[in-house]
């Protein structure tokens, strides 16, 4: 019987497959049985360059998703008793999850049951969506002494603007969810933006900082986000 | 002759050298010329897998650096010449930084010019310091409608009790620079915080949630980050 392996939280990383850091596509080649988190992981997973090896040991999960936490975190339960009893038994296990585990990824429900039952887990991190759209529009996020905001929820257009107004670069995720507040300042203020919609999706992605095109995209979709900040001049 | 190759901005990630992407790996396998921006950024490069094949095609580069950047711009002006006279020859020029190139790196000075100057790039985005923090520490960083701060300047340690009584995350980057304001809202506020000194550096890195050693931490060191956020129960 093999030593128990920790359980590792694997981060795919955004805007290509390729963007996976050799560590975590090393934690998946080793894996006995690897948990894919939603459709978007496993398709990102069997693009890889040993992909359909990979998505043969792989399973895909699909996570009750609703502000009720309740079918979620009694799924998470499920998969950690699971989780456990493999390790147990001396398997590799790897949960894969897009982007990066740490950044607005469902799976640190499952990891804070590991880590309750005392389980041995590894978190591999990635790059977050984020960081990659801006990478993908050829440009840099923050430099010197300016400042990046993330927000997964926006109360209303005043916010948004009395950070822009300090120079703070902001970033909203879950861009769906508060689309009109974010179309309300696109439309009247004179902010620069990147615009990403299913990035790392080939048949899908849309990267635009067009001003018309952001406006006219109804409804947003959920994989979508938006980098909004103070114009700058480039030889800032 | 080749066809011009864009002259790519590669970043290495952060925390252990295979942190590094498979396709920011990829362009240094297949780059005729790496130029390294810094120490950290060579000896990060020479544990790669092929590190030393890469570290032969290596050139060091020591970017000026002080708070008047009238040096480190005309040092970047002559490096931006050279590399767009190595993309005119054909050649697969690669410029690598530490953590992520969009994220505090001073690389995008660099950028910018290459830009100006029309011609082709492409930035390979990395997992940023503070990610590979929290996954190190074996946390997340952010969950559902949570907000996450990066700064890589603070003015005052109200400004930094204002954001975490909102229930932000914060990061500070560049640490060093305010290390009195930080160590002030630490001692006398019960705030959670993650704490990383030279983050990747096996001989050198330190990370740490204990109060008493962060405090104790004289001076601190330019490679340094800590990340602070109220208190939270794990089955949040």
């Amino acid at each position: 019987m093999k030593a128990p392996q920790p359980i590792a939280i694997v981060s795919l990383g955004a805007a290509t497959p390729e963007d996976i850091s050799i560590r975590a596509y090393g934690k998946l080649q080793k894996a006995d049985e690897i948990y894919c988190l939603g459709e978007a992981a496993h398709r990102i997973l069997a693009a890889l360059p040993e992909g359909s090896a990979l998505a043969q040991r792989c399973q895909i999960l699909e996570i009750p998703m609703s502000s009720d936490r309740t079918e979620a975190i009694s799924y998470y339960e499920q998969l950690a008793t699971r989780l456990m009893e493999q390790q147990g038994r001396g398997l590799a296990c790897s949960v894969v999850t897009i982007g990066d585990a740490g950044t607005y990824a469902t799976v640190q429900y499952l990891a804070d049951r590991l880590r309750q039952a005392g389980a041995k887990i590894e978190i591999v991190p990635g790059i977050p969506y984020y960081i990659a759209a801006a990478a993908a529009f050829g440009e840099g996020l923050v430099r010197q002494d300016e400042s990046l905001l993330v927000l997964s929820k926006v109360f209303s257009s005043s916010q948004l603007r009395e950070e822009l107004s300090k120079g703070v670069t902001v970033v909203v995720m879950k861009l769906s969810r508060c689309a009109d507040i974010v179309r309300e300042v696109i439309a009247e203020d004179n902010y620069d933006f990147i615009y990403a919609e299913h990035l790392g999706n080939p048949d899908l992605e849309l990267l635009t900082s067009d001003r018309d095109t952001f406006l006219s995209r109804q409804p947003i979709p959920y994989f979508s986000l938006i980098i909004i900040r103070p114009s700058r001049s480039i030889s800032k």
